[in-house]
């Protein structure tokens, strides 16, 4: 068995920035890195090719009658600018007070790492398992895996079979309460940029005989919402469901009061919509944001300038059951009917994500028709994150994205568990990146706990 | 006597831009040639420090009952950006098409190089002419002139015993039709910051929380215009004073139709105030410009984030009778009252000016009491500009702004003669601005006609 703090260790000091064309040798280096340690701990790995960076799989398999687990991850991690603001290098792991600093420590390296141990650990000791386990370790993650889904699309005949997915990739509130997050918001992304006058024009000079773009872009803007928080375009909550009792109870299990939460942002008072709950807001609801605006002078002082164009970049989040498509013409069709006709404008398509959302067992009153492999599978995990980490977890959704959970769901028909393991304080994206090394311990022996009881529960696919 | 253009040439080539720490080399490159400029044509010159860019003073002195000018103009420019959108460098002079391109070829130093080498002619051909002329020539026009007023109070007791002031730094429809500007609008600057949380969110864990600074501004800004195109701040048509008949019947001379106006600014459609043409508007109302507005993530692609920051910046121009300070007052409780109180905002003072109006002679059926100096400036001015040009002249307020012009009535108690050198297509304060070079050399004819002749006229002081 290897040491997990060495080999992540390791791991971090390939500087595996899938963005940037530069760091070609870091992440030929991550990605030789896992495939190698995959093969070392038995299993058969494949380094699977696609349009950008290739996709590491490797398989324990086993009889057919076996529960069949993939276990995802990703060997890319974001930039590490702005390099100032670093105490120690980015790339040269270091330890200290119980946490391991680096990129990638904790997004996603630790916790993949934490899987990978346990499952060596396991298979040293149970070489009998009855498990079939296959990593499925991606290289765009950071980038918004483009690659992704024709990967999954490619390879659907055979990942399509397993029971579930286990992955570690989204946060938990303190080292001692594990959520197994259960849904994650959905995205749809453009801008809108409007132009007026074909060049700029002296404000003097011209002003008062035209509409500033800056002033078509605000009114639209402005109208995106009604003085009640939600966001105002026909048809946009038509297919939000209900928030279901045994949620929002979870979720007053989060311990965190509103006051906390305000300090935490900083701001006067929150302006959430009407009969929701800060807390709630951000995972029960779709939202409209604004994520930049810019537009005629930008600098100190003054420039009296009515600009040409001005844009903005619009981002709605959205929950299960909401399809990004159908939210992306509603929100054109607005965007269309309400800007002015002495302006043109151009809507520019960006990405888009598709919500998610899988109801673990025994919580709802109307649970959902569920693989007896995936019910285990959290039942698995309920007991052995109440038995290591000292308390059952919640179960709770994340306002955030991981778009390629719903793809996985889409293309090859299978949900997810979510074992979160990075926690507010570990810096993901940000400079001083770190993995608390209790968790990493701690969750290693919560899958290895988990995986062990998946393969002694006998569930079968039905 | 010098070569004009290859002078305007020379002057252009330093980057005098005021408003930019960066360029003080520029300035003062650019001031010293003037300065030295005025010198070889024999002026005495006097470089007067101001708090920041000093101001160049130079004095051709004689007899107390010669009529005594002051010719105005500013050897800063506005900033170049974007510089992308140039075609030649905007500090590296080119001929094209009879045009000079470069920044600041025709706002200010084309037409200040016009008067410069009028004057150097002239007095080359009569050196005995009976008139006094002083150049006045700023360096901080571009940024709000915040050490004219300063220098106007320690300059009061010598320029004031002059008789006018005579400057080409406003506009004229076309090359064959000059106006004589009788008219400014006044100019109220200020930002707006909103802050949201202390830092820039993500806008997945937090989005549906709290109010976006870019939404808080986006409504602040719908809400400071009617749909009838006019400025929905309580209060500020109060003092606009109703046009007269004889300004009506001028500016119908104009002679440019709205289609071909349309066409110039490319609009798909005006948006004038209810009511007024858009000659009408420019001129005789006030107005409300967002001059920029930024905040968040401005390339390429998307950045899921709610930023903690955004700011827009914002003009007003004012009509005669209308008070900077009063509508500085209302547009702040304005702002004040307007912005939600879940976000934070500073409203940034930036500069201000007055509006101006001076009545030509022989025009209104109630003629101002002018100075017999005042008037025979005016009529030389007729006279020229319809012998040079071959049309007689236009009186039309404009829309833009002097505000030093206000400041040099108010504390010297001298009027100006404004005579509009630049055309609509030089595109001041734009990429790719040009000085019409034809203009250039009519301009310098009308003007050395005009000094000429009021030299000879024996105008003077009451």
């Amino acid at each position: 068995m290897f040491d997990p703090l060495e080999k992540l260790k390791e791991f971090i000091r390939h500087p595996s920035i899938s963005a940037d064309p530069a760091f070609k040798a870091g992440m030929a280096g991550a990605r030789d890195f896992v495939a190698e340690l995959l093969g070392s701990i038995g299993f058969k790995v494949e380094v699977v090719t696609t349009k950008l960076h290739p996709v590491v799989l490797a398989e324990r398999g086993g009889d057919a009658t076996w529960p069949h687990v993939i276990i995802y991850g990703h060997y890319d991690v974001q930039p590490a600018d702005p390099l100032t603001l670093w105490k120690s290098e980015p790339f040269e792991p270091e330890v200290r007070h119980d946490r391991l600093y680096g990129r990638g420590a904790a997004d996603n390296k630790g916790p993949l790492m934490t899987h990978v141990a346990a499952v060596a650990r396991l298979l040293e000791r149970r070489p009998d398992l009855p498990l079939r386990i296959t990593f499925m370790i991606e290289g765009e993650e950071e980038m918004g895996s483009p690659s992704f889904l024709p990967f999954l699309e490619e390879q659907k005949a055979r990942l399509g079979k397993a029971d579930f997915v286990f992955l570690s990739d989204t946060g938990s509130p303190r080292e001692d309460q594990i959520v197994i997050t259960c849904g994650l918001r959905g995205l749809v992304l453009f801008d809108v940029v409007a132009t007026g006058a074909k060049s700029d024009l002296h404000s003097g000079l011209h002003g008062g005989v035209l509409r500033n773009p800056i002033q078509a872009l605000a009114e639209l803007c402005a109208s995106l919402h009604s003085p009640d928080g939600r966001v105002n375009v026909p048809g946009f909550y038509d297919d939000v469901l209900d928030v279901e009792p045994w949620e929002r109870a979870e979720l007053a299990k989060l311990g965190q009061s509103e006051e906390e939460y305000r300090e935490f942002l900083g701001i006067p008072a929150f302006h959430a919509a009407a009969g929701y709950t800060p807390f709630e807001a951000t995972r029960f609801l779709p939202t409209l944001e604004f994520n930049g605006i810019g537009g005629g002078y930008q600098g100190e002082g003054t420039k009296t300038v009515i600009p040409s164009k001005a844009f903005v970049k619009i981002s709605c989040r959205l929950v299960p059951n909401q399809n990004p498509a159908r939210i992306r013409d509603l929100l054109y069709r607005t965007v269309r009917a309400r800007m002015p006709k002495d302006v043109t404008f151009e809507i520019v398509d960006q990405h888009e994500g598709t919500p998610y959302v899988v109801v673990p067992p025994d919580r709802s009153n109307t649970p959902a028709d569920q693989s007896p492999v995936l019910a285990a599978a959290f039942r698995s995990a309920h007991r052995a994150i109440a038995e290591v980490f000292g308390k059952e977890p919640l179960y709770l959704r994340e306002g955030g994205s991981v778009p390629i959970i719903a793809d996985i769901k889409r293309v090859l028909g299978l949900d997810s568990v979510l074992m979160g393991l990075f926690l507010p304080e570990d810096n993901l994206h940000a400079p001083n990146e770190s993995f608390n090394l209790k968790v990493m311990e701690k969750g290693m022996l919560a899958s290895e706990k988990i995986l062990e009881s998946l393969a002694a529960s006998g569930a079968m696919r039905t």
